[in-house]
């Protein structure tokens, strides 16, 4: 059936997004249709505004409306303590954790289907290395096969300039069962066992 | 932690609509930020054109652009047959089923927490039925119980004009497990039996 062109619009625009399927993005139209006008144009300009306004920080890549973003305005940070994350959305989780260094988002980096070293300029995160006199550098990439080469390709490029460099533990997840974990975890959770 | 102002303000937004809990709304509004600025105004402008230029069509009452809407307009429908449906997504489903009548959206209709037949106003759907000189109305609301009180309410309307009162069919859904169908549906199943 045809539905009314602006609605359709609006479905094939939602479809666009992440995780929104036919039904949902359906769904969802047809409540913005029926929302109040006022909050509709709050949605619409909520887009257009965190478009217009967030960035990625210029030294740490971090989203955000202030430069530089609050992060690394912190001086209360382990300012020589830097952990590196592909995406902006990794920082959010890692601050869950309690985490209280220093961030690097390498935004340009790794997708499921093209990583490209060759694309990825190390410059301006070896200068800032080198400016903040940074003692340790955590690797906190995806435990996949992309996160271990770009881990591996990056390491390379820090211990030359006499940093440390670690990654975050492979181990078991808190919660998770035995049973269930594949067998490359398992293998790193044996690898890397502790003694109680 | 505090995010960026304008993208917290954009997840609270996304958090607004249905089936969008908080770490989708997160994940959604770190994809727009990424979005080209093109796109995201598209994805805005959709929102706006769909809540300006989309309304209850006034004669059946499903979502249109054009007064009347596409299926009033169709001269190829059964135009003595009336679905009376709660909402324009139960239309986009029949829809699909090839039921070729008239539909009647009662909008105004039935919530959960809610169902007040008393601010059910019936004048424009009797004038309706008399105009159009309908046959049959086929009651197509939910089966849950402000459906079924909802149905009765209108049958009781409706036969008043010596025209057919039917409900759609309760029974297996076509691929359901009599194993895990619910005792209700069985007996209704079993009452509306057929003979082979």
């Amino acid at each position: 059936m045809r539905l009314a062109r602006p609605l359709e619009d609006l479905i094939d625009q939602l479809l666009k997004l992440p995780t929104i399927g036919p039904k949902t993005a359906q769904r969802l139209a047809l409540f913005i249709l029926k929302m109040p006008a006022q909050e509709a144009r709050q949605l619409a300009q909520s887009i257009i505004d965190a478009q217009e306004k967030v960035f990625p920080c210029p030294i740490c890549g971090f989203f955000t409306d202030q430069d530089p973003c609050l992060i690394c305005q912190d001086q209360d940070r382990e300012s020589q303590l830097l952990c590196v994350v592909a995406e902006s959305s990794d920082i959010i989780a890692l601050e869950r954790s309690g985490y209280r260094g220093k961030y690097h988002v390498l935004n340009q980096s790794p997708s499921l289907d093209e990583l490209d070293l060759g694309a990825l300029d190390l410059t301006p995160f070896i200068k800032r290395l080198q400016a903040e006199d940074t003692k340790e550098v955590i690797l906190a990439l995806n435990p996949d096969m992309d996160g271990e080469i770009l881990s591996r390709f990056l390491a390379a490029a820090i211990t030359q300039l006499k940093i440390k460099v670690t990654r975050l533990a492979h181990g078991l997840p808190v919660g998770g069962d035995i049973e269930f974990a594949d067998e490359i975890t398992l293998r790193m959770a044996i690898d890397g066992r502790k003694e109680l």
